[in-house]
């Protein structure tokens, strides 16, 4: 496994054809972390490194401080796929899991691969058919939009930003927060609380990345439409792909690249 | 409780004296989510629109569907720094706790505010004593050492980077991953794996923003100096001036701005 990934795409930009192009993603894949056999977390990781990653986590909740306290740090790999690292304690070391402050939500024997993460959503949530189109001219307006109803970013420069606006680019609900998943949690809440859901006819836009998470929650709320203002990773669009979902990256100033979905837009400059 | 929260820093370029600055920071701060009683969830989120953040969280978790399930949200505030939200079920609506992907950590009668996170830190981490110097010319320099040795980020735009460097400015780690948290792991796993903890006289780096966990790792590794290409949180720099560790952020250029612990930097350029 590779921290990239590349992947067929459509570029366009306003006034041009669309065209294929290659891009690179960063790669995103679920890890579960074991301690002498116990799952202790699962965390979506780029691919490489799992070794740094399992113990400077450990490191980080408090349960080792020194390399003395480690006996090794082996992959587990039954298939190619999974993506399960054990680290193993030296003789006599004893780790406190109770202060643990992030906690296994899945676990199987093989560890957790993107496809067995993405059909464990769709038993919740089985992939959208919303036949619905959008124009491109429309999404190159969205970012524009946003920027105007986020005040507090432009002050602090801290907070991201997540809205759903409908086919005709009108915005529905607009919310900003240091988490970008709080944020589209807040615009799927205010759905649910005034009657709004499904979003099926509608796009969501976050201000940042696309990661497997924010496409997750798009699909809870039935969301066919989502758009990004900087770059998915490759578990987002593979998990677009898998839920029908339209993912457009890199919607800036005058072109976007369309990673899934591309039937969904109408490219009529 | 506001989104934005002000406060004094100094803010230097290069060639001038440092000055008194005014700064406008996003504000982050744990929440607490409970479903009829029943803690479910803390998230670190910046205050505001809490009934629709746990309600779209409860959505994005499939637990609950319509508005129809939903009695009322709460805001639960036996004191006024108190983050705690309870969603109320409608009568005979059943939901599945087990299938929560995120899990409670910490729970109290009172719910969570910034100051007894920090202190439940304090009790495994204590603060930094390092009396440690860095040039500011020095600090300067790091986002482009950084940016040097990232080589994904530049191909896919989607990728995190965190680097520790020597009080000279020397690369000792640089990692990259999707999560920013993951990609300080993997930076710290690295320090302990090679023998090379406490980083007491090291500075880390990060590619975007400062949040509280990124603050909260560093100390787990005796960092006294963090420095963010990008804004930090409120709850980043008052966890950095209990800790008594030096946060730096929106390094970018020929200047920054120091949220806290002025005195390890030396401003004689």
């Amino acid at each position: 496994m590779s921290d990239t990934s590349a992947k067929d795409i459509w570029r366009w930009e306003a006034g041009r054809a669309p065209a294929q192009a290659r891009d690179l993603l960063a790669s995103e894949e679920p890890l579960e972390i074991r301690v002498d056999g116990r799952p202790v977390s699962v965390t979506m990781r780029t691919p490489g490194r799992d070794d740094e990653l399992a113990v400077g986590f450990l490191l980080s909740e408090g349960l080792i401080v020194h390399r003395d306290q480690v006996r090794g740090v082996e992959p587990l790999t039954p298939r190619a796929d999974c993506n399960l690292v054990n680290v193993t304690l030296a003789a006599g070391v004893r780790v406190s899991f109770e202060q643990l402050t992030r906690h296994v939500f899945a676990s199987s024997s093989c560890g957790l691969c993107g496809k067995t993460t993405i059909d464990a959503v769709h038993r919740q949530f089985p992939p959208v058919a919303a036949d619905v189109r959008i124009a491109a001219a429309t999404l190159l307006g969205l970012p524009e939009r946003l920027q105007l109803a986020q005040p507090a970013f432009d002050s602090t420069g801290g907070l991201h930003a997540a809205a759903v606006f409908d086919l005709a680019g009108e915005p529905v609900a607009v919310r900003e927060d240091v988490g970008r998943h709080n944020a589209v949690d807040k615009v799927l809440g205010h759905g649910l609380l005034s009657g709004l859901l499904p979003f099926d006819r509608h796009v969501l836009l976050v201000s940042g990345r696309a990661s497997f998470e924010i496409l997750q929650k798009a699909l809870a709320a039935r969301i066919p439409i989502i758009a990004a203002v900087s770059a998915p990773s490759t578990l987002a669009v593979e998990f677009a792909e898998q839920s029908r979902q339209t993912l457009v990256g890199f919607l800036r100033g005058r072109r976007m690249n369309v990673y899934a979905g591309r039937e969904r837009i109408e490219f009529n400059w």
